[in-house]
């Protein structure tokens, strides 16, 4: 591999978290299925705006959570996502580069607003979100730059893309450009109601173009239709080369051939709100990698900066995650 | 006094916060007094907010926390301020009437963006405040419905809206009213400088006009150019009727004719963000005389409010404040 600029170039949705609490009963009046992100239209997320409590405007968008992750353990990041020319396009914008993490796709205009994302926290911490992509839907191949992908040690994509054809091809455009240069392919399968919609070319794409594919217990269960963990996990094993499966609570599974490594999670004192684990973890492991880390403490140091985020509303670190990755010993 | 349909109705600039951390160093740089607000132009902010780090945006403006406040310890509040018809002017609606604050102010149209204030949070906890005004500036005489303040037990005014030449007309327009139909009019100096630009005035509204005011140490001693609290306080219980002094970690005084009562801080485990420290204070003691409480108890609750509001970021509560009040004992 030659040298790269990037240790990791995240393409995902660019999207403003609104983030409120409410009861379990809210979530189900309003037919949103607990924990899952589901795609509503400016005139649902308007109703559900208007019935919530108050809310917290953060920056969000699951792969650019992971970037922002990565740059924050001290590596460098960049992101390719789509905003407008609004006031939550300026919020996104400023938040991801105040993080260090390159960000250059241009603002849209005139295209809908900017995405953003309704995340009702219920008292256990879980996170239901309700996703208006707005501007996202645009995203295309031309906002894929070759050269940034070329000089990125590792491309890594967020399954939600593969809801907006334009974006997909652009996912797609990505891999195969990153594939010729020798970089690395990682995948988040995002969502499990995300994979049962993509099921067939999530599958195609993992079998062919993929290195590392993270999925948590929902997500890999869904692409392979059983509701056996077990038999996910050796069915991913199988079809992937290195498969890392996130469980919450029961910590993560790093799947490599014949090899299989359980990684504990790390305890938190207080459990605020779930929302970004995932994208945490991703952020821990794959920086791990390109550290040369141990498939084992990459897995350690993705439970790590988890722990961090749930410890607090939102899911951009709070804390700098290289200090925290130095005081476990993980980094030096 | 007839029956009221709020307990306090509060006027102040409309203001969604931009929250972000930075060191002494930061703050030096660019010659933004620590622990105060200044008031600053649109290119000021945009440069500010160009080199700060990341930030989370919450709802805040001095008195609609307070508003918040009261209605999160059960208490009926109605607040007036502008808001531009913007993205920012309708997470402030939005988060403002959610928390069950009456707030029926029309978005005005093309005069400017709605208010924001970038927050810049020290490790020690102190936050100073970058305050760009805009369409906030507009608010005049025709915002202040008359009926409203009459309908109101206590009308709660916020000094830093002296900075506005219309906004100031319509302050002294609703004390007025206030007065009128016997309703009490409460009066908090928001900023030492703030007091430096307006002292004239504040002195002669406090001596005519004013039942309830509310300064901390650094706006106290401001009013009557002193460097020296003890000769402040006495100075401000000869001037006004009742006087509450707050002075960060020693508590409060309550100044009443002859009566002096200090009140101790809730210790706070870890102070993460002393923004609206001021604000919660001031809502715990206006509720608490509301409910007839005696002033040593609307104290504590004062104190009480304040404690959960700076052991997070932001100056909204986190946490329902009728319930921590029941917990120790100051509601029933």
């Amino acid at each position: 591999m030659t040298d790269t600029c990037y240790d990791v170039v995240g393409i995902g949705n660019a999207i403003v978290d609104i983030i409120g609490r409410c009861d379990d009963a809210f979530l189900e009046h309003h037919g949103t299925p607990k924990s899952h992100m589901r795609l509503v239209e400016a005139a649902t997320i308007e109703t559900l705006y208007g019935t919530m409590g108050p809310g917290i405007e953060v920056s969000g968008g699951s792969a650019a959570n992971t970037m922002v992750g990565i740059a924050s353990l001290g590596g460098s990041a960049a992101f390719i996502g789509k905003i407008a020319d609004d006031e939550f396009g300026r919020i996104f914008a400023h938040d991801i580069r105040a993080a260090n993490v390159a960000f250059k796709t241009a603002a849209a205009a005139g295209k809908g607003p900017t995405s953003r994302s309704l995340i009702l926290v219920t008292p256990d911490g879980e996170r239901t979100m309700n996703t208006f992509l707005g501007i996202s839907t645009n995203l295309d191949q031309g906002e894929v730059d070759p050269a940034l992908i070329e000089s990125s040690a590792i491309v890594y994509l967020e399954g939600y893309l593969f809801d907006q054809p334009e974006a997909k091809a652009a996912f797609r455009q990505a891999a195969s450009v990153a594939a010729k240069a020798g970089r690395k392919v990682a995948l988040t399968l995002s969502d499990g109601f995300c994979v049962d919609r993509h099921r067939v070319e999530f599958l195609e794409l993992i079998r062919s173009n993929v290195d590392i594919l993270f999925a948590n217990e929902s997500e890999i269960t869904a692409l392979y239709e059983t509701s056996n963990f077990d038999e996910a996990a050796r069915r991913a094993a199988s079809d992937s080369k290195l498969a890392v499966l996130t469980r919450s609570a029961h910590g993560s599974l790093i799947l490599s051939g014949e090899e299989k490594i359980s990684i504990p999670v790390v305890p938190v004192e207080n459990v605020v709100d779930l929302t970004g684990a995932g994208d945490l973890y991703a952020a821990g492991f794959l920086f791990g990698l390109t550290q040369g880390l141990s498939l084992e403490n990459a897995g350690k140091l993705g439970s790590l900066a988890a722990s961090e985020i749930i410890s607090h509303v939102g899911a951009r670190p709070q804390k700098p995650l290289d200090t925290l990755a130095r005081a476990n010993g993980l980094l030096s």
